[in-house]
């Protein structure tokens, strides 16, 4: 048995306890899959007195998450505060500078910054391991870099954000708008400080992003992930898909086409019978397509202490075990720029709005559409309000370019009320 | 970049082919991702002179695979032959001693020569590695060996053969009895040499008792799996179970009891509705369970040569990688052996048998199983055909010890025409 494995862990919020818990009730089993005793040197967090309802008896403390990263006696930092800059970046480039491994559950300082702390993570021989950041407890980081290594990654897809998930089959389910089951999930807890980073689909494009980087061998580049949340979501535009075997799932695709990469986190209608789309609450499922192995899709709990605390843990058990992958699956300096392709693969796309009622109303829609050079796969008009016709459109395949060009038309026609409502419908 | 890993690859059928093709094709992929070269060395197969699709020209070759695995220009011995003993188990027995590293598709080798392959690759500083060998494709051995090594397994489950899931639900969508389907099934290829490999259960056992081990910290133990295959599954058993919103899958579960660890590999009903359930055709799901990261499912092809390539290449480049960890996850001296623990969690079952048109025939069934300790969920009689009653009772949960007795008691009764049929209705 070689030396013991000593962990520094800054953040002591849901995560981290559940790290704690695993490594104090689990020592053995650690021990026996490690091939060395997993312990904790030193902790850190913001508040020293907290009940957290697991003792730290026996840990050092450090107010500075930063002093944490650079004590002698820690080989791994494992840093579970978050924050995409601040204590969280800091205390990671310090712990790399003084030369220990780094765990983390980081997704946002890994999309803005990964880059940079691989390199340099990479440089001074030190790896970075974030299977916590992406999906919680799934191993998809390792899948991808690992399991899928001898493919060609043709399509990366995911619903990654328990959340809005949750908030979209339970406005299904419970037929609610959008703003009172937003309100329920802020009341359950579910929602971040900030909102926009759940609903906006901020924190998913986070993840799309690092999985990206690491299926194409190219660098992280959260900048160019089109991101469209689920706020414009409407009870109509849910019901009217489920009429028409659909779903609406906040998706995420990432995909290399001839013009860059494409990269999309946007609400998409999947198939109501397919795994996306049968996907319910807070589960994340995320589809790896590779030339080789066709299609897998790995489906789990996308947070909770339990499932990020286990990510976060197979990492530590990794390094202690030798692994010593780089942070992407190939050396950082290696990792290509590209150029960013939006919305380069065509798709047919799910048109709602509202028409003046007046003849000829429709045939606008259709001329401008045509205009567009774009196919109608089915239209309908569900039913008369007063003056006004509630018109559903599915298109056949066509590129984002031309539709764009088809909602400019529909604004010249007059005939269009409010904003049409626009959704792409994903192969899934 | 350090040295090139050198591969000698053994077996030159459908995998071994697929992973000639992907080192050829995907060079420089296959060295940014490894951090070095992946090159062919040499290769063995029963015939030279076949043409397989792929030229083999700068491979030496080997008429015996004992002779390549001993070669001293390779790092890594790829067994794809196949078979338990024979040349596959010499072959790597002998890669072992001349210092090889090992990667295998063979689960039939693992599940019953495993324990002592891995002692010995441990004692000689080698390692075995076989995701190919479990659920093709899908990174399944990674998923658990790595991925959840901070959980205490809780239970593993799935369906792992394709071709008996491609027999069912084929029967079902069809509706064609199993004679029918097997012959389609053979004519189609799908079947090994052996089908009761496939049909008997036998397949899927040796790739549950693989995950087992590792699951548990336990010796792989494949005699101990209670394997029952879908030979006896009816047209009509599939209707009813559809009837009554499941479906029947040839499904494995590996699960630690106090009484010690149960195994299972047999046909179950499960929700129709479940992910489980809704496998189509040859895909496989397996299902994994652990005390922090709650249930995770993954879902791909279960065969084939890209899949199955795609595997082994994980497993290679795993290796070149730097990768050390042994073959269970666990020090293979160290594993445990277990007493095996026959269905040892209680479950409900479906029964259907035909009872003799008399009176009181039915009484007898419900006073047989009252007697067993058996209470009835749902009982029903599904139409009299000339002097038979068809009947079909699901019960509560029950011991199969209870189940055992009860079908004992049954033949007892005189009114049962041929053998019940009796199956488990799994919780997943």
């Amino acid at each position: 048995m070689t030396q013991p494995l000593r962990l520094g862990i800054a953040g002591l919020g849901t995560v981290g306890v559940g790290v704690v818990k695993i490594v104090r009730q689990k020592a053995g089993l650690l021990a026996a899959r490690t091939g060395r005793e997993v312990r904790i040197t030193a902790v850190s967090a913001r508040a020293r007195d907290k009940d957290r309802g697991v003792p730290l008896d026996g840990f050092a403390w450090e107010d500075d998450p930063v002093a944490l990263a650079q004590r002698p006696d820690i080989d791994v930092f494992v840093e579970l505060m978050g924050g995409a800059d601040g204590p969280a970046r800091d205390a990671t480039e310090a712990a790399i500078a003084a030369g220990k491994d780094v765990v983390t559950a980081n997704k946002a300082m890994l999309a803005l910054h990964g880059q940079s702390l691989a390199e340099a993570a990479e440089a001074a021989g030190r790896v970075i391991r974030f299977e916590a950041a992406v999906a919680g407890g799934i191993p998809v980081v390792k899948a991808l870099t690992e399991g899928l290594a001898g493919n060609e990654v043709t399509r990366v897809m995911g619903v990654m954000n328990g959340t809005c998930n949750y908030i979209l089959t339970r406005m299904e389910d419970a037929g609610l708008p959008y703003e009172e089951v937003f309100a329920e999930a802020a009341a359950l807890g579910y929602l971040e400080a900030d909102p926009t980073l759940d609903v906006g689909g901020i924190d998913a494009g986070h993840k799309l992003a690092l999985l990206a980087a690491i299926a194409y061998g190219t660098q992280v580049d959260f900048g160019h992930v089109e991101l469209e949340g689920i706020q414009k979501i409407s009870i109509e535009d849910i019901r009217t898909a489920a009429d028409m075997g659909y779903r609406i799932k906040l998706l995420g695709v990432a995909q290399m086409t001839g013009r860059g990469l494409e990269q999309r986190m946007s609400p998409c209608l999947v198939p109501a019978d397919s795994p996306l789309g049968q996907l319910q609450g807070g589960t994340n499922m995320v589809v790896l397509e590779g030339d080789a192995v066709g299609q897998i899709s790995l489906r789990g709990a996308g947070a909770g202490e339990g499932p990020t605390a286990s990510a976060v843990m197979s990492d530590i058990i990794e390094i202690g075990r030798g692994s010593r992958i780089t942070t992407f699956g190939q050396p950082a300096t290696g990792l290509k720029r590209t150029q960013p392709a939006r919305s380069a693969n065509p798709a047919p796309y799910y048109l709602r709005m509202a028409l003046v009622d007046k003849p000829g109303a429709l045939a606008r829609i259709a001329a401008a559409l045509g205009e567009a050079g774009i196919s109608i796969d089915r239209m309908r008009q569900t039913r008369h309000d007063s003056g006004s016709a509630p018109v559903v459109i599915v298109t056949h395949k066509t590129s984002r370019a031309a539709l764009d060009l088809a909602l400019e038309g529909f604004t010249d026609t007059g005939v269009v009320q409010g904003e049409p409502v626009a959704i792409r419908i994903e192969a899934v």
